[in-house]
């Protein structure tokens, strides 16, 4: 059986699309019965990286989610508007839809998801998250017989690049930022990668995939790595870490009921963890549930190649599933998906983490007590505390707690900066 | 639609594997509609660490594989016969298979996927590779979109161990493989997983999957870790490497042909790359593409929760293509096997690799030159020849080579032996 493909967009992942299907030799035999029939672009004018015939250059996209002959929409445009609309449209059209946009599926899955299922139509997203490295389907299929309790990531190639080159080179934020946006890997406005705001649609997605439920975007906690500092790189790695912007999620399960943690933030990561040896561009997730364990992918994160990957296989699973003779009545539950609910979100304060904190103060006696008063009043057990050195005529003292609730450390942090002798806070991190 | 599963073997897996499917809360809803129907065991009197319903216990697999009430079979008693016989009679009898049987699918897997396309049902393997860590669906479904031209895996947990051992304790291989055996890490003959055999059925598999053709399991050139000494383990510490069992499938296109290359043994790994820090029993699996590059799979790759995990994320996988009303005309070709023809396996002479060889010999001036001699007139070009030191009244020299032919490499080192000088060669282990 043949499938047409409408296509939105002719950008990096467009075009590396488009580049796999007009050349299927070498490749899954099923891609032989894939074409593309339409492509939706800006501008018919504009020079390309890639030969396709002219007459399937349109730009009028609303004419392709609506042609009667495309079986599968392919949105490739990004951004929210007309993304969501075009992605709704082509369902209320009968397409199936693959799409790359994280930023939709994030804040507009649990419409898009509705719509499908009332459709009797997929939407596959697995390059909205880890580029070419299978996560979505591996999360929707492979490892469903878990009860999956957590999911951390490094979800973001721009900050990972960044964080490696200060890591390796002693490079501060400012300058390394300079040379990924000069290379490429960072936008002229590198806002929504730096701020986790890019990270946090991805865990939004992976979160609802792994615990079933719809996950509010804006829910998710969020803190980047703008104010990570070249110091705060050497502290960890003199108390054997490594600084990665994590995003995270993690499922509390009690007898009564079940909360989501969802964050993204940089964090002490372990050099002997699996995720401490994820550097530069690339992406790696690491899954854990029962009785699976741990298991972590890895690979590019980005790139229109490795996210063509990802898309191509989407328009294969769905392809493959079509095959089989189907009626169209049901569909694969475990390629389709069917959030049950809301899931409940615990704020940032009832989390319980590690944390690293850095502190400069007056050289006078009895500053470490204050901070141990100050911590233990307010039930925050530390692990370490440590005068590392001076700055100035100021000491440097940096704290590690155990595993404390965040409204603690809150709180007695607020009371130590009220402290005569604390100058300044230059960092807090969350540990591991 | 419910569907009932017929189990085949109750020993570590098969527990698991009952646990899970007992026992659906929390786990993708898809699992409320699955139960076992019946359980085929060596002994109804044995006791066991799962309470099951004794009269869904039975010693008559025969009868379990022509049940005409079950849908799936799951085979879980590993070993060739009557493992084999079991699935091509429940393919026989329209039943849909799940195994975690690497053996039989390495060697009779080209029987095993004809039969079930003629008969229009699914074989699947996920746990006949890498446990619980999802290697063969990615290969079948998430990868499909690229021309995959690598797999370098570390697919056998027990030797993985050996080695991690062996270099974090410096203990000897013997040593290590006793402690293995009282962990029950490795077996009371550990001859498949030392010798590599294992990893040969696991490799394989994997390529067979991977480029679409039959393997034979004959093929795979296979060498295990029982020679490596902690002298090896140390020199490769130094040049900067790690030693690991890899498992390693490679295909050379060339314009004219397409030729497999195929073997398991252990590799002078390279700290930096991904699967260096590999450790203890965990497995990872490393696949190369175009245009995906480079991802990789890390996890638990053994045990009874993580290999359970395996196995009903394949029941599912079936249930799942099953439940979209499916007429049964028409297999989904991502789910299903259909190698085409016979892959043609180079011969390890003719594969290209780096070399790690150490001499001991006598001390006479011109030895270096006698060794470069014979390695420059086969064509061997050297990295690198360093007089390590001393054995007793030996000189100790290890030499590292470019990519070179093994079958020149070869010539060299029989060369080599034949010279008067030259009193022993310890160790030759290639180079990643």
């Amino acid at each position: 059986m043949a499938f047409k493909i409408g296509l939105l967009g002719l950008g990096t992942v467009g075009t590396g699309t488009a580049d796999i299907l007009f050349n299927p030799d070498g490749r899954h035999p099923l891609l032989q019965n894939i074409t593309i029939s339409q492509v939706g672009v800006k501008s018919l004018e504009k020079k390309r990286n890639i030969d396709l015939p002219s007459e399937i250059l349109t730009t009028d996209l609303e004419a392709i989610v609506t042609n009667p002959e495309i079986d599968i929409v392919v949105e490739l445009i990004g951004g929210l508007e007309p993304a969501r609309s075009l992605i709704l449209k082509a369902i209320a059209h009968g397409k199936h839809v693959v799409t790359a946009n994280k930023a939709v599926i994030a804040r507009y899955g649990g419409e898009i998801f509705a719509a499908a299922n009332e459709a009797k139509v997929y939407v596959l997203s697995e390059a909205a998250v880890g580029g070419g490295i299978p996560i979505v389907e591996p999360l929707k299929q492979s490892l469903g017989a878990n009860r999956l309790e957590n999911i951390i990531g490094i979800v973001n190639g721009t900050t990972n690049y960044i964080l490696t080159e200060m890591t390796e080179k002693g490079s501060d934020f400012g300058q390394v930022l300079k040379v990924a946006q000069d290379l490429g890997y960072a936008e002229a406005d590198p806002t929504a990668d730096v701020e986790g705001y890019d990270a946090a649609d991805k865990i939004a997605i992976l979160a609802s995939l792994a615990f079933g439920c719809l996950v509010k975007r804006e829910d998710v906690y969020c803190e980047g790595i703008t104010k990570i500092t070249s110091s705060d790189i050497n502290y960890a790695e003199k108390l054997g870490f490594v600084i990665k912007l994590l995003a995270i999620a993690h499922k509390v399960q009690s007898t009564t009921e079940t909360q989501l943690q969802l964050r993204v933030h940089p964090t002490f990561v372990p050099t002997s963890h699996p995720l401490a040896n994820v550097n530069g561009v690339n992406n790696a997730i690491l899954v854990e549930g029962s009785p699976l364990g741990q298991v972590m992918f890895y690979g590019p994160g980005a790139g229109s190649g490795p996210t063509a990957s990802a898309v191509v296989a989407d328009i294969m699973n769905i392809v493959g599933v079509l095959n089989t003779d189907k009626t169209g009545d049901n569909l694969d539950s475990l390629l389709s998906c069917s959030p049950q609910g809301q899931g409940q979100i615990s704020p940032i304060e009832e989390v319980f983490s590690r944390f690293y904190a850095r502190f400069l103060c007056a050289d006078v006696p009895g500053v470490i007590g204050h901070l141990g008063t100050a911590f233990g009043e307010n039930n925050v057990s530390l692990e370490s505390v440590v005068q590392i050195g001076f700055q100035g005529d100021l000491a440097e003292i940096v704290v590690v707690t155990h595993h404390v609730r965040e409204g603690n450390f809150r709180e007695a942090i607020a009371e130590i900066r009220s402290l005569n002798a604390i100058k300044n806070i230059p960092s807090i991190i969350r540990v591991l």
